[in-house]
């Protein structure tokens, strides 16, 4: 086992802890608390993204009452000594896993239309919750009966700190977008109406914020500008990728001397899209990665954005329930090439006839956000219709889901929803 | 061998065939032209999604040049005895190939700005064209040289006839669209802006209209009304879904007595999305089906848009260089959850990386257009950014395209260019 | 389609072909019929492998008396210009298929224990046969139901002519072995006992013998020392490897100038080890090759036998139930570090889990030698037991076939087995 | 992570743990250390199969030296309640890895043909040694270089204790093996000759056995007649089949009340065959079982070996360059329809293969004994030649490894070899 670099506890606050602590935003000044060479191995280890708010048990108001101010909790910063802009870094993630004996569960939850909400949230407007059980692999949940499969784990968060230049680029077109929304909420494609909408970025704020070792009155300062987590950006960042899993390699571009790399937010398993938003089976977890540079690999390989080779440990599937959806809205609206809509119709497809084999919608939705669906841009130039696919895997199903059986009747119980939905 | 029961003959007009014509446009009054009971498995026939416009030759101006308005040539439509509304109709795509000793060849073109447009095309305006060889299921090109791959074999366009309030239904969901983009251009997102932009949506029309075997008066009025075959909708039709291969089961949505089923616009090999439009490689071909129904299948199963359980028989890959995209335009302007721009930004990340191998912006997008590369919604729920990411199969690539390699500075030529855009 | 090279009517006789008529023998003075230059694409079709004898009826009897002194029926032989001795031929398989129009359905034979045997001729001593519908690349059979699945074709016979020298070299070799055997019948491990036993080898002869195009005085002096086609050899032959289907590319040594390549014996789908020895499903077909020369390639590859790289068109599984066998045979003798003792006892085990199934042993045997079953020398190491698997792909049949199903009663008919064993 | 049952110390004699000792023979009567009932899940660790004999370092006189009397250390037994004779024990193995932070290494050897020998003894008679790195599942070796691939770890070893019945039938089947080899050595196939060649089995001794928690006194009894545990038999034992890895489910068959079940001798990879014997990547591990009964499964499933359904974690490769091999020995004696001496022809082409592009015979060796290479019983009725294949996964190398390249004069090293044979 590679020596572990950032070490986390699961029971001490997740702004308390033992050693380094996590930080959760992205600003070029944080200071690095890990040193690593070019060709070094260590092991990282993290809190689930929400430093451990939602626990083992039967209540869906932790989700409804999620405190979203303060994710992520990301390891790191590490330095790697010799990186400059323009670099690639190359990390290969050797191997993940769960803290076996520190925390051994993982949760799935529908946000609230209140609070954080989603891509369903209007056909989801309840806070919901489920615990998976994590055996190795596999997982399966006792909320989501007669389902279990070998999950495809992996950090949903990872990435190089972001230049100075860079993050004011950021700063600047996510209050654009915030300010055309104020100003015609209509403009804004893709985003559900009403008072308690969800907000179409996140701005700065030194609410919640944890800028690791920095001092504490640049830290202030600094987390007045520095950038929230949660959207994935040209450095990667929360990009919710479900196949960087075990044996994957990574080139992320370089953007600071040392390129300060760090990771979170691990799921168990995820559906393409992620699309429950809380919503792979969220884990704390540990990774061991292998550092290595690109000189200048930026330019040589013409690229500004994350590249990766994905591993080959699977798991892997054969047999598919495949649905279509195409960009209009479920309400007839015909949208132009929209691949965002297209998703979501065939995610509603895929509940609707989950539904025929004795599943509520909510169970459906995180069986969705679960499993290894891939979520394909079938098409996306026949005008005015992008068509999306969902592949759903027959093999992480305890019975045969395959349309040949017409459904089934059985009753599977259902997740936790919230019954008050304001708290 | 089954029986043919629709034969095309690719050196005759595409309107004056020798046995039952194809047709062009979705209406529900069209006549079958084929009869089957469920349990029949048949051979049809297509011409390519042009009727022979694109030859094997030099010459891209033909792809500048291609009319439109008589697009695509559909085989059937197909009477299934039995079936009704509601119904599912199961179709087996048992087998597929080329026409071989009649069209041995496909093509892949680049639309115009001005002329169909497409995915990219404010960054390619001008037409182009690549010409592909089909050895079997393996597919090369003189024009981008050092790949050859096994393509994976489809129907772009295949789904039931609508019912007349379905058809309604497009009409006017797609009129509505194309009045919101003549009143305000700028509230239609993912839409090229310029004086020759390509239209919104492509309503009916009697020009080039091809209404099968209806009586001549009754075809110019129903032509009025017919739904173009250009977009995919929730009877499929034009979804072009590059999974839909050899081995495949698809269950249609049926919307009037007897189904009648058409398919066509065959593609050799196609990658998700197949964005250079024209783009998958192109080519007249057979398919093998074997029809059944599901009674009652749209409410059994609760869909109402056509899902399917993918073949086994490849090609399967399993090295990949994988490319990410968020919803942030090549401008800098910041989209909200925009999949559609995510997957831009993803092929734009890919083709600068193979113009570091050697190729040219317009062989990139051919490839990208033909090589079965993966296209995936990874992240939808992250504000404001969507993550898409495009995979890109090494084994397609007779050298390795690995970034290890750092690139290469062979030069691999050029596809066919129109150099006049205009024509 | 590439030009026909090699052409067959499956309704004459396989002696009186329209063109050049099918050989059966190996010799290096067999003249070549078809000429090719390295880079050259062409189809050749094939009989299958008992030139029509087994029709499709219910009939097993055609199976039980089958002559066995013709097969197999080749095409060929392709000189190809410029091929010497110590040369790899590479030879690309870019489609094959059935002749769909003049043959379609395939067939699967348990030989007699009297003529031909097989290698669980004492456990099925009698002859029976399986008839196969061909959709496609789909495979189904009145005689096996609930069994239909995607096939994995290939042709079970290729290679190049052998030289003199090579040739009598395979001759004295089994020669000996048939003299070992004479003296001494125990000496021979793996052989089964009894009045009736196959031969232990085929040697030359001059009955039945088709040499080509050869002279006729030529022809009978060569036939008594040409090989017979019956076991594969260094050269490739009838080496009945299931791997190489659609898409494989195979290095074959060269011993003659122009190497005089030949094939046939195809299959519509195997399983390895082929162990109801008419076992695939036997079928004519076509096949489209591409020549290519490696020079010197045996030495600078360090062969001399065929080596090859397996395509990518599947059928994919995932999904097995496998079986184990260890080199103790049936009545328990322990025999040394002996895989094919093991792989039969593996075999013996499948069969009898499929008679828990509702099927009968001779429907498990002919299941085994069609499906794609993996046949794997698991462990070769470990005396005294050998340690061969067997895996059965749970997709190919129409109900689960896992464990957890604990059997199935239904009663599924069974293969046409011959009452009378004597004929 | 769940329980850990079975303890081990990997710096502690191996037969002076701190918990339950390893035990290295099969008896019915070695009293079980761990209990579970059917449903639980636990952790069970196992020492290396050497316990420690072969260390980190380049001393290739470890495995010359090795005391093969103590093999294997195994963990166990379990006695699972209300298992009876006739059932089924199901075990799932949910999670494998190595003990990381206790033995982070794993080694491959060459047996001296004096002690042990192995599948290619005569053509490598010194012992030799190779070292690799654990990093999580990716595997490489400082002495063959360019390899480097992603290991399909699992247990060597593992099955339920014999009942004394059973354990009679294995001695006296072994015993007779013996006597039939001591008094005609030519009568046993397969078998190296000479006058150090290693032992066609391994009688019970009391040398060297572990009886783990017996009674010393019933113990040193019992050894007498107990059955060693090198080769695999009806029960599974040492079957050394690498496809039981992470995700599989296997099906013991029980002969005892309790079932003692037990297992061990972990590999990080092996080729099918462990051709060298000391072959695959040996390691020290840990393994998370999940235990059920299938009550009279034996008779229910119709089977009397283990069966097994595979998982679904890869590695998976999809590009291979794949040899052949037929049943005539190197010296060019034809053997009928053997299997064995097929997979050592087609294990031979490998290694002179791989010698082409500058590795050594030796380095070869332990390339096909550690890479996951699938070694498939391609034919098995075509008299008198069985054919082997020999698949190497190109994907295990980090160069281009296909025949087209024509193989490489780069100078790879070489493993530790033994220069004194005898010790």
């Amino acid at each position: 086992m590679p020596e572990v670099a950032f070490e986390v506890d699961v029971d001490a606050p997740p702004d308390d802890q033992p050693g380094a602590n996590p930080f959760n935003r992205w600003h070029p000044d944080i200071p690095a608390v890990v040193e690593a060479d070019p060709g070094d191995t260590m092991r990282l280890e993290a809190l689930d993204w929400t430093g451990g708010q939602i626990r083992d048990n039967d209540d869906a108001n932790e989700v409804r009452d999620v405190d979203l101010s303060q994710v992520h909790y990301l390891a790191g910063p590490v330095e790697v000594n010799g990186a400059e802009p323009g670099d690639l870094l190359k990390v290969e993630f050797l191997d993940m896993g769960p803290l076996n004996d520190r925390a051994e569960f993982g949760f799935t939850g529908t946000f609230s239309q209140q609070n954080g909400g989603g891509f369903l949230t209007d056909h989801f407007p309840n806070a919901a919750k489920s615990i998976w059980d994590l055996d190795g692999y596999t997982v399966s949940s006792r909320h989501v009966p007669d389902v279990r499969y070998e999950g495809k784990i992996h950090p949903g968060l990872a990435g190089c700190a972001p230049s100075q230049e860079l993050l004011e680029e950021w700063n600047e077109r996510e209050r654009e977008l915030m300010e055309r929304h104020a100003e015609d909420p209509d403009s804004i494609q893709n985003h559900p109406t009403g008072e308690a909408e969800p907000p179409v970025a996140n701005p700065p704020t030194t609410e919640g914020a944890l800028m690791g070792e920095m001092d504490p009155d640049e830290a202030e300062e600094a987390a007045e500008e520095a950038a929230r987590t949660v959207p994935p950006r040209e450095h990667g960042g929360n990009h919710d990728i479900k196949d960087l899993s075990i044996g994957s390699t990574v080139y992320f571009p370089v953007y600071v001397d040392g390129a300060k790399f760090a990771l979170g937010d691990f799921h168990a398993s995820q559906g393409d899209g992620e699309i429950t938003f809380c919503g792979a089976i969220e884990m704390a977890a540990y990774v061991d990665v292998k550092f290595d540079l690109v000189e200048d690999g930026m330019e040589k390989l013409g690229v500004d954005h994350p590249i990766f080779e994905p591993g080959h440990r699977g798991p892997t599937f054969e047999d598919y329930v495949t649905f279509c959806g195409y960009s209009v809205t479920e309400d007839g609206e015909q949208r132009y090439l929209d691949s965002h809509t297209a998703y979501r119709r065939a995610s509603l497809q895929a509940i609707d006839y989950l539904k025929q084999f004795g599943y509520t919608g909510q169970q459906a939705l995180h069986i969705l956000g679960t499993v290894p669906v891939e979520g394909r841009q079938s098409g996306v130039v026949d005008v005015p219709n992008a068509c999306s696919t969902l592949a759903l895997p027959k093999g992480a199903f305890e019975f045969d889901v395959s349309p040949e059986t017409l459904g089934s009747d059985k009753d599977r119980g259902d997740v936790v929803v919230t019954d008050d939905p304001l708290g």
